[in-house]
């Protein structure tokens, strides 16, 4: 165990929200195989129903839909991956809301050989207006999120994260959101950012606890 | 965005439950500074009132209260190594339940100059007695999660994950657990893990979802 310490890093994170596919070649990324990619968009019927924004986006490659999404910037916080690769991706300014799914996958093409760690958020958008990177994708819009989880033009992440969606749109993103709270770290002057479920009022003070 | 796919990795991955504080020199762990230890066990009286097993570990190190943990081997899954440090360092045996949280620090030291992700989760323990690693504590038992949550000889994650771990346990661990599953890759022959909160039965086939 004392020896696991030494050991160097073996994963690389990836964020968000999901993963490209298709498009490489020898680990490049090659324009001409640039994928058609679609944003969807909640109808605004649906929307406006429960009374809250709408904020699911999603895209895909080599003809299935996925969700725009990249590679964090050295020392970038998780949320602040996703909104930037949202905004780069598709022209959209968006808010980090809470992470909802990590996929760990081993052997990844593209993933420098190390096992890969992909983190999906749900962002909240202030503008609407697509205005999408042609170098990696051919076409980009709003979707409805029921045809995304039913459709088989899909990958299965991007399917099952659909449904999930759909399931916290309908019934409060409370039952699927991992909350994020920001705490001082043991080491002089840094913090860190941890993830986890929501904790009742009653929970948090200490005083309450019996 | 191409370019940012190109880039190196830049997070290290760092598995669970809780961080070694301490105990470095120069990035290397040394013997002469291995901390107190403890690991704690929720009292028989309590675990049995609700019919739940008792499966919460915690342990300290420099005098703080700290759960096991280390660093993933290269390909290793998430909750493998949660086991298998468990193992390790306290001799105890467990299966993986759940996530439960998800710490991102940066200038974190001891991460080899990079971001790093620390994962905590959430084991169901098959053997009790603890046969501890000596190199890396000096005392290590179980103790009670109500006393963890509320003791100031903890740093501020190990609190939190305490009083998340004591509404887990009070209210059912459904509230609190980032539950996997396990699908086959678009890469032929590979697999993934996804992690995320349970999705109801009724979301899952698409032919239900209107």
């Amino acid at each position: 165990m004392i020896g696991s310490l030494l050991r160097e890093p073996i994963l690389r994170k990836m964020t968000v929200f999901l993963q490209l596919i298709g498009g490489f070649e020898n680990g490049h990324r090659v324009n001409k195989m640039a994928p058609r990619c679609f944003l969807g968009r909640i109808p605004r019927k649906t929307a406006t129903e429960n009374g809250r924004p709408m904020e699911d986006l999603c895209w895909t490659t080599t003809n299935a839909w996925k969700f725009p999404g990249g590679l964090s910037e050295p020392g970038e916080d998780i949320g602040n991956t996703a909104v930037r690769e949202v905004f780069e991706e598709t022209g959209i300014k968006s808010e980090f809301k809470a992470l909802l799914s990590i996929r760990q996958q081993h052997r990844h093409p593209g993933a420098f050989g190390k096992s890969d760690l992909y983190i999906i958020c749900r962002l909240e958008p202030s503008s609407f207006s697509i205005n999408f990177c042609q170098q990696e994708c051919l076409r980009c819009e709003w979707m409805d999120l029921t045809e995304l989880a039913k459709t088989k033009e899909a990958t299965p992440i991007t399917s099952n994260v659909a449904k999930l969606l759909l399931y916290g749109y309908r019934e409060g993103f409370d039952k699927i959101d991992i909350t994020m709270r920001e705490f001082p770290a043991v080491y002089t002057g840094l913090f860190y950012k941890l993830y986890h479920r929501q904790l009742p009022e009653n929970y948090r003070n200490t005083i309450n606890l019996q």
